[in-house]
């Protein structure tokens, strides 16, 4: 099925307890649309960079299936660049630099030949943007799913209400559906987050792993115990990109489907952390992919006969 | 199975947002008797109050299937009282009183008619009354697990890595873990830890959870989400007697086995956090239990056939 991916494409400058890279591709759009091009071929972007922007991490992204059509290249400007440290726990991090550049006007353009398109991942980005985004498609998909974080919440909570009332899936992290919902118990906090609109809700957990709540329905995905985070940057979206592209191929929405999805994604961000960046992800195989999924398997089932 | 628990018996203190207590009966060794007896009766108990500790909850015990004979009452001495106080999220509490009383000599007597016993459960006490426990037993055990904190870690080291190489599975919680191999990565403190003697590890996560450890495998136990946590205080040991009961009912200590054994563990204890102290386990029945089992089991189960 069609999957069109929304978010930012940008350069990363990180630096770990492991080292420190210079400016690396990154940006939410950029880890979606890697890690749900496993999935599926072509993922559609709607992204815009500067023209600062190497044309070998464009040619990268078409290399693994990505359709950049709808990825604007604004002459005279600059692509968004973020810098951050994380902490020795790997946990938290310091944000050094913050520079929106062409993300500060971006307007989403949305190319002809990506009308139609199925199933829908609105990454981190302002909710006017991911709204305009669901506005400028001319049949409603099949499956919208949005991701978004606290920032939105703080400067901007009644348009991030309006889109989240426009989506099936929100996607957001323990912390985020606490302030989102005012409600402390996560279980609480998904059924006042489904009352906004969302038909699934995603609270991911990090090292804890993610729950996915639909209806009176909660399914508990655990984290993968890894010896060492290399690099966290972009374990999120890279969850996103699989739990979509999981969706896409199979094209089955069920929630039965989706818990496997959860699965999925969060193969993908397990290998995300092993290296800086994308590099990780641009390595794996199907088969490291389908090796995955069965640990993630093996650790949390047991037997129920009694 | 035979089955020997030992921990404090006491009077707890708590206040939490939805209320407060007088003092109540609490302390690990109640827990674990208590959520052990579930599975195995007679429960017996090696513990120590002082003369202030009212029969009736004694006969509480005693109606719960516990074996009394290893209880020392001490005349003339008060009983160990513990008052806290929990924040709003639940998470974190302030300790208003610690008075040790009978706990600050407490010598583990172990009555001639608990020789023999097959399982142990040492809850969390001195390290050094929980070795001295182990020494006066004449038959070493099947299995002895044993329950610490941090606080042990803090001003007893030595004495806390001793009786650690003795036994041959350890409960902590993730902090205390990260403390006691100084190691931040789970999967590398587990390694650590397990290489200090015991064959097996649990890190017990709180609303996170449990992962089990053994050699190199793992098993992620889900917490069950809640809608609200009523009191926290006693969850850890009711897992743990939920564990060590499961274990001494069922007479297999296979790592497939110990997973079910952390199921049933967690099952224990999110009935214990719905009401204060142990109220809510005294009422349970075991088409509860088995229910609420069943409710851990759809948490975490997904179709693996692609």
């Amino acid at each position: 099925m069609s999957l069109l991916t929304v978010g930012s494409v940008a350069f990363d400058a990180i630096e770990t307890p492991f080292g420190k890279t210079d400016k690396i591709i990154g940006g939410a759009g950029t880890y979606i649309s890697i890690s749900s091009s496993f999935f599926v071929k072509p993922v559609r972007v709607v992204a815009v960079v500067g023209d600062d922007f190497p044309q070998e991490y464009i040619k990268t992204l078409q290399d693994q299936g990505v359709d950049t059509e709808g990825l604007q290249i604004k002459e005279g400007e600059k692509t968004f660049f973020w810098a951050g440290k994380y902490h020795n726990d790997m946990n938290s991090r310091d944000t050094l630099v913050t520079e929106l550049n062409v993300l500060e006007h971006f307007d989403p353009i949305v190319p002809e030949s990506y009308q139609g398109t199925e199933y829908v991942m609105l990454g981190n980005l302002s909710p006017q943007v991911q709204s305009t985004v669901i506005e400028r498609l001319k049949d409603r998909p099949k499956l919208v799913v949005m991701d978004t974080m606290n920032f939105w919440m703080d400067i901007a909570m009644e348009d991030l209400k309006k889109t989240i009332s426009m989506v099936d899936v929100l996607s957001v992290n323990d912390e985020e559906a606490r302030q989102l919902s005012g409600e402390y118990s996560l279980k609480k906090a998904a059924k006042k987050i489904m009352a906004m609109g969302p038909k699934y809700l995603i609270i991911k957990k990090g090292e804890h792993g993610a729950l996915l709540f639909h209806e009176d329905q909660i399914f508990s995905a655990p984290a993968l115990p890894l010896e060492e985070v290399f690099d966290p940057t972009g374990a999120g979206d890279t969850f996103a990109g699989g739990f979509i592209g999981y969706l896409a191929k199979t094209d089955d929405i069920s929630f039965e489907n989706m818990k496997k999805a959860v699965i999925y994604g969060s193969a993908m961000a397990s290998f995300c952390v092993e290296k800086f960046g994308t590099e990780r992800l641009l390595e794996i195989t199907e088969k490291d992919l389908e090796a995955r999924v069965q640990e993630f398997h093996k650790l949390t089932s047991f037997d129920m006969t009694f």
